[in-house]
């Protein structure tokens, strides 16, 4: 495997040169019949429309070279099988396999890597036991009851993934079953989730990789102090996912352990324990495996070489395409779903804190444009929001739409002829047509310009198989990106810093109650800056 | 009153001479003690920490100059008074006054505007003789019991808002009161939001201006068709929040119905009826008349000439020194605290909706760059999700961060000698240095370039009084920053095309459901997206 820098590409070069006139989407007739139908893919129970993405068959080809070039299939396919993807060559790094996809390759009898497929099928399988023994009565509070919440303690790609699955598929939750987060280390994160909870029927789902987490140890003591206050045992109601032999991995002193293994980072870590566990009490067993096979069945489209034919392949080159090509800083994702109302903030942190990087594989700074700022609401919401800007801003958003022909639950009620879930999605695809073609007007502040690039991903129904394929779409979305870039994805060295100095900070606040010594023109940064903005260590 | 176009004022031009070098946070020695005193502004109970942002004196010099040539603060003294500030001169346009201001000139004996502060009393003593009587068991339902939860049907600028607020100060609920939200035209939203509820004790309140929102309406629709199936009246449960003479102004329909005014505009509702009819439910009529009070004192610091003495006008230059001098596409919200959970939605509405404009007052197209994509989550979350891009990303990110010394609920531990909140707090100001002094290292991979502009916006607790002045230093944020651009911050023609749109889907929807015509080739293009969509009209 060649990992070569992004502006080295001769395929670079080609689309720099067609990049100079791109399609324009506003000319007349442009959008017909035969488009729509050319630029089209369907994979597992996704349809990707992207006509009204400013391209054509030349930048496909463009783009198929690029994939090509920089053998994009090629390194998925290693990184399924368990090669060293995450590293930085010549320099300490992470040095660890990415097995996410390992997670769900549980179905065949020939999975990419055998070892960490086996470890997803043990894990999975003391969790099915566990949620049997929820179901059986077995496992119950110290009363004999049972219990009807979860509260999953975790931050990161341990809170929102799972977060965003949750909500997600909530319509499908088992009765009596509910489910809640608590990330932050802001004391009032906690406060106002405990306040509304009875004790005794909830369980405590507490997820930290590294067992070091400060965020979540800090509100595992708070929630342990909130059982013992309440006269609980809290190894009686406290479950742990944590990787094996991490200061968490203390079975003891909890009421169940699940492992995460290092091959998975936390951002792509919801198919693992860290997602599958409360999604288990929510929903029971077999919705979490419905789940895995959606995610698995994209883990295995995304291995086709021909871009048109697959489908998170192609959303990472049109996306390339729209940033480093267009000059795009900015990419919107706007579910037409409620239920999808976290899903945005998952993958702005899975893309974000993916491929916010300048670093290549070799240390060297990048001289091309690495992952875009991703953000996103729900639509219908959105439009009476900022989609003004999307249509008539200076800014140029590249916009993704996710909808769905029918709903969760079916309570519908048709008004004025149509139902509101036939009135969602005509607001979607009227969106995705509005932002492509404009329109002209004599009124110049009722004039849209258009041209504004954006696609569709439809799908049936929000399940749990079709949000496991969404998921995976967009995991490998990501990743293909970063190879692209020559960058590693799966590292986040740009935490670091922030750590070192709020740990300066602390110390600071520690020592300030003791002295409050007169300023000096030698103090650090941290000490000018605390004493301004005069947070005392006395609360 | 003179509308000058931004890139004809001579201000802007020295700017951008200065702005070639522009000042260097990185600079050893540059974030002195001084430095942070100097760059500190107070106002309403907020601290503005400033130091961070690239500038300097002669940049803050030329921003004032910007201030005085475009007039800002007589503009904004002429929109509290009552001008037509809402209109593009020489088109057809809302010719509106700008009043939300009106909403919190309740305090004084000589309010800006007598006629407008009259109607907003009024609504006022309607809410608190509402209020009392739900308080003193003359309202309440058919079984003679009180109703404990309020669900807000609304939109855009009458969800928003009141969410955010709702979230932000539920720390000080009423015992036994809660409020839920429905805005989405997903019917699985209302599904999801109705599915947890005792409707016999539930009310709900239905807000649009205009009266003829269409996600409203429909939903109303869905919440009256839920009341008749639970065998209850809804004229004894939902309330109405509209514009006098609306289709939606029909008292006899409703429990109570209130009024909001057009010189209000939606994104900037939160004060009116629009959100303190749900806000007095879940906390009672005092506390919002709290937040009405901070809201009014930071009006009241907007009128200050000198930029260095006003929080809001400061806050608008120094984004535009960030986004039209050093070039920022975006600009991140960062609350470091939960219960802002979703204030930066709301200010992604209010500045996106506001200033996503390419039109000037005039009808011209603009020249320079207007709003920003604003986006952002609250932290210590974010530092585990996006935060990587922010440190070592390549698009830069400007960023706000908002805190307090203390907690809302006051249930805190100590672990490891430091609460929860000074953890929160000390990260807060951890990030905002890592972003400017970034960090050298041999490993490139863990090398800061820092130089990343931000600021610290900090208050002794998150209160209603608190809550008011936030909300309303980021209005006048927006609107300075709207007059500066030479641009109507108050009309919205950018969400009209796609209801137009919408409306022929649907249409194209109820068709396709009787004859399924064969593609011609001078099909329109919604047709052609319809029949790739394969969205039928039977569900």
């Amino acid at each position: 495997m060649d990992f070569k820098d992004f502006s080295d590409l001769a395929a670079v070069d080609h689309l720099q040169q067609i990049a100079a006139a791109p399609c324009d989407l506003t000319r007349p007739g442009l959008l017909s019949a035969d488009r729509f139908a050319r630029y089209r893919l369907s994979s597992c129970g996704f349809d990707l429309l992207y006509a009204t993405q400013r391209l054509d068959d030349t930048v496909l080809d463009g783009l198929q070279a690029l994939a090509d070039e920089a053998e994009l299939v090629e390194k998925f396919r290693a990184m399924k099988k368990g090669a060293i993807m995450n590293r930085i060559e010549g320099y300490e790094s992470e040095e660890r396999q990415v097995l996410h996809t390992a997670c769900r390759d549980i179905f065949g009898s020939r999975p990419d890597n055998p070892a960490a497929a086996d470890q997803a099928k043990q894990q999975l399988a003391l969790l099915q036991d566990f949620l049997r023994k929820l179901e059986e009565g077995t496992v119950v509070n110290h009363q004999g009851k049972s219990f009807t919440t979860m509260v999953q303690v975790g931050i990161g790609g341990s809170d929102l993934g799972p977060r965003a699955l949750c909500l997600a598929l909530a319509a499908y939750a088992l009765p009596n079953r509910a489910v809640r987060f608590i990330a932050n280390v802001d004391p009032d994160d906690a406060a106002a989730v405990l306040a509304g909870l009875d004790l005794s029927r909830t369980l405590v789902n507490v997820v930290s990789k590294s067992g070091t987490t400060l965020e979540t140890l800090t509100n595992e003591q708070l929630v342990r102090a909130a059982y013992e206050k309440a006269g609980l045992d809290p190894a009686g109601h406290i479950l742990a996912v944590t990787g094996q032999g991490s200061p968490m991995d203390d079975p003891e002193r909890y009421l169940a352990s699940f492992y995460m293994y290092d091959y998975i980072g936390g951002r792509y870590s919801a198919t693992s324990m860290v997602g599958a566990v409360t999604l288990g009490f929510l929903l029971g067993y077999d919705p979490v495996l419905e789940l895995l096979a959606g995610a698995h069945a994209m883990d295995q489209a995304a291995e086709e070489e021909d871009i048109r034919n697959n489908m998170p392949l192609l959303m990472a080159l049109t996306g390339i395409w729209n940033h480093n090509f267009l000059g795009q800083p900015t990419l919107a994702i706007l579910p037409y779903s409620q239920a999808l109302i976290r899903f945005p903030a998952h993958l702005q942190q899975c893309d974000m804190e993916s491929n916010g990087k300048f670093m290549t594989r070799q240390g060297n700074p990048v001289r091309w444009q690495t992952g875009p700022v991703v953000w996103g609401e729900p639509g219908t919401n959105g439009q009476h929001a900022f989609y003004q800007l999307l249509h008539q801003g200076t800014e140029i958003v590249p916009a993704e739409f996710i909808g769905f022909r029918h709903s969760q639950y079916g309570c519908d009620l048709e008004v004025e002829g149509t139902t509101s879930q036939q009135k969602l999605v005509a607001n979607m695809l009227a969106q995705s047509l509005a932002l492509a073609l404009g329109r002209s007007h004599e009124n110049p502040n009722r004039y849209f310009p258009g041209n504004r690039p954006n696609s569709i991903l439809l799908a049936d129904r929000l399940t749990p198989y079709s949000m496991g394929a969404l998921l995976a779409l967009y995991e490998h979305r990501i990743v293909f990106q970063g190879f692209c870039w020559n960058i590693n994805s799966f590292d986040q060295e740009g935490v670091q810093l922030g750590k070192v100095l709020a740990t300066r900070i602390l110390v600071e606040i520690q020592r300030q109650d003791k002295e409050e010594a007169e300023p000096s023109a030698d103090d650090s940064p941290e000490k000018n800056l605390l004493r301004q903005a005069a947070v005392s260590g006395r609360q």
